[in-house]
């Protein structure tokens, strides 16, 4: 082979989605209790804890929100999110490196009655856990700004499949070779129509603004929700 | 369920790992040709492929050098490394968020004659990828100073089979929570015996000291291979 140049080799191994039923399961179950169901994913470090803490501060007094933490192992965030003040559901995925809907079932199961907004705290990987749909009403992905801003290129389904994107760790774009309309363009070629926001669980920056977009989403599921079960 | 406290639900999905025959076959090719694997693993954005272009500036002089690029798609970083002088094979894995063996034999039969040293650069996975031997001589991680010094507890078992550990964007430790001591300490609890060594793909610091190290491993392992080699 010559140096400089590559070949391409195609070595992908399928992999099948048989979580659909479950997911409808969920759907049913947060449809019958108007519970607003939240899938959070992102890379390890790229602050899913941080900003829970955030979101639960703001929304806390006008929702009773739970908190579903996946970890292959240890209860860290479970203990910080606690403290915080929600209900916290600490599930152990073992060696899974992503949540499915037949866990996240499993995790509804353990609230008893569900409370009004759930977030699932997927486990730290922005790869598989966007392979999978757990039934949730948003897909909200946090991409933080050491991680880079050509993330978009080389983890596309993770940013087609979320409804709404946080770049975190704002503060600190002047450090790294972080370009948010870089990123925003990148994120925008795979997904036009993306809410993106741009955020500092840190300084407590465009958390506001975001929780606003959040509690409106929130409000509008949940209407519709309860509109359509029947007592 | 009460506020501020949380249950513990063990939704482990057993998995199997039959790759054992596969990772045996490359094993056996590496050591025939006396070539050194390295199989590369990080989260997104931690640094792999700026190491690996300081690896290939320092130490492409001495060894013939082969990288397997390993993605689910793009090949952004198949050409950063390319340009730096590698021999460079793309690997899709599609919706696979790890290699495994199997895929990695099959980019060893890419190079043709193998190189002196190969490097596998993983999928960017502090999850999946450490569940896999892919038959390497070397496991080598990074975690990068932005992802939090308590990653370990995290995610143990990346930290529990990594041979050698380089914790990048030293740096920017001044700008985020992260303690190297703390760092060192979770990683010890896990892996007495981890070679630890800051860096910064960026500034170059403590590279040299990485290489010189690296080097040593190098030809260990490689005078091993030529001596057990037959003709």
């Amino acid at each position: 082979m010559d140096k400089g140049t590559f070949e391409v080799l195609d070595v992908r191994a399928g992999i099948e989605a048989e979580n659909d039923r479950f997911a409808a399961l969920v759907r049913a179950r947060t449809e019958r209790e108007g519970t607003y169901l939240i899938n959070l994913m992102a890379s390890p470090g790229a602050g899913k804890t941080s900003v829970l803490c955030r979101v639960i501060d703001a929304l806390g007094d006008r929702f009773r929100i739970g908190v579903m933490e996946a970890d292959m192992d240890a209860d860290v965030d479970a203990r910080t999110v606690a403290a915080h003040g929600a209900e916290v559901v600490q599930l152990h995925t073992g060696t899974s490196c992503h949540m499915d809907a037949r866990m996240t079932l499993q995790g509804l199961d353990a609230f008893g009655s569900l409370p009004d907004v759930i977030v699932l705290e997927n486990v730290g990987n922005l790869v598989c856990p966007a392979e999978f749909d757990v039934g949730a009403d948003l897909r909200l992905m946090i991409l933080s700004v050491p991680e880079g801003d050509d993330k978009p290129l080389k983890y596309p389904l993770m940013f087609t499949v979320s409804d709404m994107m946080l770049i975190n760790k704002i503060d600190t774009a002047p450090i790294f070779d972080f370009d948010p309309e870089r990123c925003e363009k990148n994120v925008r070629a795979l997904h036009p129509d993306m809410e993106i926001f741009p955020v500092s669980a840190k300084t407590g920056e465009g958390i506001d603004a975001f929780c606003r977009r959040l509690t409106e989403r929130i409000d509008a599921a949940r209407a519709g929700k309860r509109k359509g079960a029947t007592p």
